[in-house]
């Protein structure tokens, strides 16, 4: 055994800044719960390609799904399957649209996530982007001129990763003519549930009465808490055996998503940071953290530190900072200080996500740092 | 915390086939040792998607790239990326090839893995699937006449999973006027320059000699026992650009790959994991499940319990039992006894992957086993 080498992957990652001082606030990334890192280490050498094989994660999966699907209000012929996260889940959304219902385009907004660019170029399918206006929102005309005809479709984001806002179908589903729709929930699924419960179900129900060919996609890696990789899609019965692929060697003969071979503890250890938390409990994480992006925006205000350049409507603050200091000093000289926010580009400032490790205590230093930064420059 | 969902978790596990007693057979998993666990747990909250926050993981990747490059005998400018596996790697593979040198076509052979057939479908690649003979052997001219032009690719197997035989390129590279190839050693890669380092080093040279663009991925996941998910692919550094993606959010810009969130102990804990065997104990690891290959067709095939149809270049066991007993039966009544190996599809029987956690005496056991099966049936 190298054990200097060992040595050396720990010393070299005594640098990395830490989620637990809040050191870590634009990353959404956070600690998982102990007793999912105990269901971790117990299905390392387990292959949720192989449930079959593996017969408890074919248990653990069935568990998850329902109960996900209760926990969005999704009907029963949504059939879900894990994916190692956002980008997966946005890949195989437009694969099987593609692939069961013949779509050529799709139409998505100037927030929506990179991996649905990325996406769509992997899958040749054709990409138009809606701009939306400073504060993330998009015009339903400027949506609606682009939807023609059943190969097209669109990309809703609930959640987005640039502003924290939840883009709402319903404004434009009756000119849509029924063309498939992907919810890209990455963020948005395990967070706004909890904290707009009533726009959330009231999408969710618009989606699923309108009779349209439609997806979403939520992360168990984001707010949450379970550990990487751990994402799921939910699809409607009649486009699921698009995602299917014949694997003559393993004993079910085929396989479900992008990937072959991929960690057990995607599904169980998703499961037990669910079950560690409960819905109460994860519902109150949100509703938390959500109180605190909404308090750190208004602070930053009043304290002239910043500019809020919308109303979030998850966990996710944007400060507009332009303004008042050059962005990438202002990135690196937090960063100097141990607090690493993420790059708002659209809010043309910083971002910072309040992941259920990001207490108020941080958020209070963090704006202590901002205004000594902006004093000294 | 729901502690009654968190057991039961544990209760449906204890009915799974375990590694260490030999039951698990014919999968390409195999336990990761203790220090490769104390490495996920420390890293679990770390993204390998961005390794400008999490600095060490820039550094831990740059050691286990060049490590690797030189265990397989790469030359400095082909770079690595770190995957989630073989099917992510084949599908980088072919993607970097559409993009960079405006591929087409790929031409395979029946015995590539099923993935290659998944990339080409998704990337809108148009695929030629080259039959094998029975043991797993192309005929050179069934290739080569398949090439036409510069549009055109082909995949060759280090390893392949039906058979354990290594496609050799070398026989055919004067005729394929230098077309992109992508090998895929997802098995062979960190098990055949062990077993046979002079055909693997001449592979490998004379690609390299042509001139032709090349790409070769290897699973860490797999033989060297890295937990799940962790491969690599390499890629020349005129082609490396095309697997870039902008991502305006995170300070380094761009994210590389096919993925977005990804654990950072896909590189942390692939690392410890050869350092903790080194080079040496993972050579000696592979001759010895080698040597128990060519053992177990032997004694098999001189107990008429068997036909081996080949003979394999890395530890996969192929035998051919449809003359003596129906395969689904076989593989059923072997699973009841609590021995799972794989379908063997191309061999028309049974395909045994001798893992590290593998023994011989668990190869005796299924020899006997087997031998009951086919008495009392």
């Amino acid at each position: 055994m190298d054990k200097d080498l060992i040595d050396w992957i720990y010393t070299v990652s005594q640098a990395d800044p830490r989620h637990e001082n809040g050191g870590v606030l634009g990353s959404m990334t956070t600690p998982p719960p102990p007793e999912a890192l105990k269901i971790v280490n117990h299905f390392i050498s387990k292959n949720l390609g192989d449930p079959h094989l593996f017969k408890s994660l074919e248990l653990i999966t069935e568990k998850l799904v329902s109960l996900t699907r209760e926990t969005l209000g999704l009907p029963p012929n949504m059939k879900g399957i894990i994916t190692s996260g956002g980008t997966e889940s946005n890949i195989l959304a437009l694969y099987s649209f593609r692939e069961s219902l013949g779509v050529k385009k799709v139409v998505l907004t100037d927030v929506a996530h990179y991996s649905v660019l990325k996406a769509s170029k992997m899958l040749g399918i054709y990409s138009e982007v809606v701009q939306t206006d400073f504060s993330g929102k998009f015009r339903p005309d400027d949506i609606s001129k682009k939807i023609h005809g059943p190969s097209d479709s669109l990309v809703m984001t609930m959640g987005t990763t640039q502003l924290g806002g939840v883009e709402d179908p319903r404004e434009i589903l009756d000119d849509l003519n029924r063309i498939p729709i992907h919810v890209d929930a990455a963020f948005g699924g395990l967070t706004f549930p909890f904290i707009n419960p009533e726009k959330f179900h009231g999408i969710l129900r618009a989606l699923i009465s309108s009779g349209t060919n439609f997806t979403i996609g939520v992360d168990f890696h984001k707010f949450l808490g379970a550990p990487i990789p751990s994402g799921i899609i939910f699809v409607p019965e009649e486009i699921y055996p698009s995602l299917s692929f014949d694997v003559n060697y393993i004993s079910s003969g085929k396989q479900f998503g992008l990937l072959g071979t991929r960690p057990g503890f995607s599904a169980a250890a998703a499961l037990a940071t669910l079950a560690y938390y409960g819905l109460d409990g994860l519902s109150k994480k949100a509703k938390l953290a959500y109180e605190n992006t909404l308090w750190f925006l208004e602070e930053a205000k009043h304290r002239g530190l910043g500019f809020p350049v919308n109303r979030p409507e998850v966990p996710i603050a944007c400060l507009s900072t332009d303004e008042l200091i050059e962005r990438e000093k202002l990135l690196e000289e937090l960063a100097k200080r141990g607090f690493f926010v993420y790059r708002g580009e659209k809010c043309r400032g910083i971002r910072v996500v309040m992941m259920p490790h990001v207490r108020k205590s941080h958020l209070q230093r963090l704006l202590k740092v901002i205004e000594e930064v902006l004093i000294s420059s």
